[in-house]
């Protein structure tokens, strides 16, 4: 038996003398409690995602000299923890100084080992090559066998030796590179136990699939396995990632025998079975994490660590007194006290009777703060304005004057509420406001550039709309215990209200079908096989059930929307231009958009703003598609 | 002698078709000019800056057939061009289908050879790893010898067999790595020629260095060496990347021997000497690249590209009076026709009339389109809206009032003139509209989001203040000939002229002093190890004369400004913070930015919104400075 404490600490990027005095006063009390072994996480004491603050040299001397304390404090206890680890007399690719992703093992005030990450993730929101050594490339550097190199570290605690793998978040998860570390760590051994320290951010599901893949291992190499996550929040500016922790431990049959609880920093206990003559721990089950629990979690915990990360205590909210400004402002009022809560109703004469009441019933179920500013006024002005102001040619004197269409209106409108309103008022109320974009809007541009995409955080953008009146019945029913959130908002029509066309007492809305288009926007964005129309219409011409069961969306609906092939075409071309073209433009100047799905605009879906392309097999596809038979 | 072809292309990004089609035109122009061998760029039909369009698996099938077109076309010539290659039975790390970065050699309508990438690169905007799999990590699966992997490829032409080296972009510039490609494949030759094929972005002064390094390569290798790049724009979102081209032939004493024009899509021809018997041609000498020339040549030729790209053919600028928005209507209007240019003064009571008239002034000598809309009274009517509009507080019914403060109201001008009339007037007048900001406002954030950071495209937002001094007098001087840009602006007190307080009539303007911060600011941005407080204050504590040396700025400005460190630390501080604080933030929602220092904000200097933080040193040594002696 090993007394092992699981330091499930919130880490804060770039700030390694806070994460060093936390992980002191977490190892003062693991000695207090007799453990024998501390494990913090990977790289708890700069952070991992920093962007390229890994470029100054002085950062990375910092975080040096606090190893070394954090080194100097194992007395009478080893501690496991991740850590930069610098070759300042060798350089990377880059020709800067040598960087390692390294795991530290420190034991009677001195440095036992250092072991680097072996597998590098470049995929998502990763960039680990752009900054660390791997110890691959250190195999190929010094001509040596891989396996060779990847010794486990031996620790005696109470006389006995102990054979440790240690590994490093992606070592674990090596299904698809052509190298398992763990292997190569038991053949080195044979190992007493594993563990694999990491910086993992949260995804929807992700613990699932990692409780698979995990146990595996440990089933395999009959070696228990000890996984340590970090919790807090952790950004690469455009996309803000929670960190949920939710750290397992797996025992030689590959059971969970212990997890501390998610988004909570911890340090939990654990007597851990090693010989095979200890007496197993009994097998637990862990919450299963593909859920609308774990999305709001994730969403609460991200939103409020951001705020806090950013010193804001205060936000302003436009609620127009549809779905998306609703889950907005009841998802912050679960999260500050509703008197650092302004919302403001911003009405044209485009908004209905029905809407206005509906937010004025939101505030006054939030018990907020709220306003009533129109836009009226001013959007006539800003239209007489532009109209009626002479434009003159200088080069012949001519003058003329500018035509105010009736689209250039609406985002006139979007803007006036945004940009001349809320930021003003978030200003003057010493805030900043939200912006309450969904994925399905953001995927294809529907909203107005420094309008209603504006703000300092997108909590909902990485949710399709489906998953937006989810949140909405979770609110209501889980956080709030009652109907906040105003039934009729929910099964109001989804509207912009810019126009008399978009009426939602005469039920006209977006164009955005969102039973449909969530399903078809979650092809293009989130398969990881990204599908393009090509595969979208290769489904299609296989029948209308084949696409709606690759899409996942509900049975029958492609055949009532599209009458037939020429409908069904004019549709996907119309979003996939949007979604290649215009919305590109629009989401390199989104605010950072907080992540939950396994693939969010920004940082996680990497972009570049180019022409609209359609490929040669769905040229021809669509043409024979056309053709009259 | 080899008849060598420099097919020196503008890449279009995501269009494999048209690139297809402009390399079957240069081919039957080659072959018509009996060329033996053409040679095309890296990535020469698929685009190289693609983001995670290398995803989808349409669009490498298409890339792959137009491949084999390229391939089928090599009758009577032999074609070196870049592609991507794939293997779709394998897998790289990331699980998806194998991808390389690669070049590909056909003759006879056949494939002679593919080589891929052995080096990729993983700083600044690239990505390398995130996509395709290197020749390094082959050699590691195949635990082979990378030296072995690396072999020449054999072309018989005119019944003699030729040696090349075929490299790709970062395989030659490897003096930073732990192999050298070159030596390796001269090592398996020896070789005839090194063909070099790159996708290499401008960066100002790169060709210099590059002659310098491929010319050392040539020397002592004893072996001609073509560098052929593409020419055009490709970006990654934030950051917009312009391709010179100016493709190179060293001859086998390194010296250079012929070159193509820069920013132009060429087809030249060069009779290369390849035998030692053979007549060496004569040395040319290259222009130097470290230019203003260079710069406004980069500037002009990416933002008429990325108009180009976009489809926009008409722009609205907001002209203040100032020195950028002056510059950037003296270049839109050196790119587009003057009627399709909108200049639009906006003033308000804080404006002078001083700005006001050179603003006019400036439009005249354009001969553009040209109007005044004020801002006062939708500025006024905004104020007085926030503050005269009642706040109610549902949870007691108590009503209270915001209070609008002159910094509110700053920032509410900014808003104002950028989201209200700008973007308004460019939806009507059917264009964007530009942001002016350059790289020094950028970098402290000394600008108003959804402001004057607004537009579609930030064209000098990598220019320091003092370079966009210099561009406006290179285009008085050398693009217009005569003084367009009124010497009275580039003599005027930058100034926001948001307040009273900025008055330019008073000499009052930014408290950024650009010939000093401007250097600073370039030091924690651009030196490849970034510079942080520690450094700089280290620098100081040296004496003034080393900081401002390893700065760059002028002599003696800093005892100058300030009279001790109190307030040297006081200013440093100041402008840390707002670097890595707020400003980070603003940036996140920035506009793409046209590239052409070697470090560029965006995609090329990766960057998390964390924190502020000051090492232990520098906080050791501040505090050593400023203890009474």
């Amino acid at each position: 038996m090993l007394k092992i404490a699981l330091g499930q600490m919130e880490v804060i990027p770039n700030r390694p003398d806070l994460n060093t005095d936390k992980m002191l006063t977490m190892i003062h009390n693991a000695r207090s409690q007799q453990a024998d072994i501390i494990i913090f996480p990977e790289m708890a004491i700069p952070g991992y995602l920093l962007g390229d603050t890994w470029e100054q040299r002085s950062y990375l001397y910092d975080c040096e000299y606090f190893g070394q304390k954090i080194i100097a404090a194992s007395q009478d206890i080893c501690i496991v923890f991740g850590n930069v680890a610098i070759e300042w007399d060798k350089h990377g690719d880059d020709g800067r100084v040598r960087k390692h992703n390294a795991c530290f093992v420190a034991q009677h005030g001195q440095l036992v080992a250092t072991r680097i990450k072996t597998l590098q993730p470049n995929y998502r929101e990763f960039d680990d090559t752009r900054h660390f050594f791997s110890l691959r490339k250190l195999a190929l550097e010094r001509k040596q066998d891989l396996e060779t190199l990847l010794t486990p570290v031996n620790i005696t605690i109470k006389d006995k030796v102990y054979t440790i793998g240690c590994i490093i978040c992606e070592d674990g998860w090596n299904d698809d590179y052509s190298f398992d570390p763990i292997a190569a760590l038991q053949a080195n051994g044979p190992l007493d136990v594993i563990i694999n320290i990491s910086s993992s951010p949260f995804t929807l599901g992700k613990n699932n699939k990692r409780n698979r893949v995990f146990s595996r291992q440990a089933r395999e190499t009959g070696v228990p396995l000890i996984y340590l996550n970090t919790v807090g929040l952790q950004n690469n500016g455009k996309t803000v990632y929670t960190f949920d922790g939710f750290s397992t431990v797996y025992n030689r049959l590959g059971q969970i025998i212990a997890y501390c609880q998610p988004f909570a920093e911890t340090l939990d206990y654990l007597d851990l079975p090693i010989t095979t003559v200890d007496q197993e721990l009994p097998a637990i089950t862990v919450p299963d994490d593909f859920t609308i629990d774990s999305l709001y979690q994730a969403i609460s915990y991200g939103t409020k660590k951001f705020l806090h990360s950013i010193g804001m205590t205060k936000v302003v909210i436009g609620l127009s007194g549809g779905i998306d400004s609703a889950v907005s402002a009841a998802l912050y009022a679960s999260i500050l006290n509703p008197e650092n809560i302004l919302l403001v109703n911003m009405p044209s004469k485009f908004n209905s009777a029905t809407t206005k009441n509906l937010a004025a019933q939101l505030a006054q179920n939030l018990g907020c703060l709220y306003t009533v500013m129109s836009i009226e006024q001013s959007v006539e002005y800003t239209a007489a304005q532009l109209g009626g102001t002479p434009v003159t040619n200088l080069a012949n004197g001519r003058q003329c004057n500018l035509l105010v269409s009736s689209f250039v209106l609406e985002n006139i409108q979007a803007r006036d509420r945004s940009a001349r309103l809320l930021a003003g008022i978030a200003a003057a109320f010493g805030g900043g406001f939200t912006c309450n974009a969904n994925k399905s809007e953001l995927t294809v541009g529907y909203s107005t550039l420094y309008g209603d995409q504006a703000g300092f955080l997108a909590s909902l953008a990485d949710l399709w709309k489906h998953q937006v009146y989810q949140l909405a019945s979770y609110l209501n029913t889980h956080v709030y215990g009652r109907e906040i959130i105003p039934q009729a908002i929910i099964d109001l029509v989804p509207s912009a209200e810019l126009s008399f066309d978009q009426s939602v007492d005469q039920g006209k809305g977006d164009p955005i079908i969102y039973p449909y288009h969530d399903y078809l926007f979650r092809a293009f964005m989130e398969y990881w096989n990204r599908a393009t129309p090509e595969d979208i219409l290769s489904w299609y011409s296989q029948g209308s059930a084949v696409l709606e069961q690759k899409l996942g969306c509900q049975s029958g609906i492609v055949d009532q929307l599209f009458p037939g092939p020429r409908e069904f075409i004019e549709d996907l071309e119309r979003w996939w231009r949007l979604y290649t073209g215009m919305a590109v433009a629009k989401r390199i100047q989104a605010p950072p958009v907080l992540a939950v799905s396994r693939r969010v605009y920004g940082f996680d879906h990497r972009e570049s703003q180019n022409t609209i392309y359609f490929t040669q097999k769905y040229l021809t596809l669509k043409r024979s598609l056309l053709s009259p038979t």
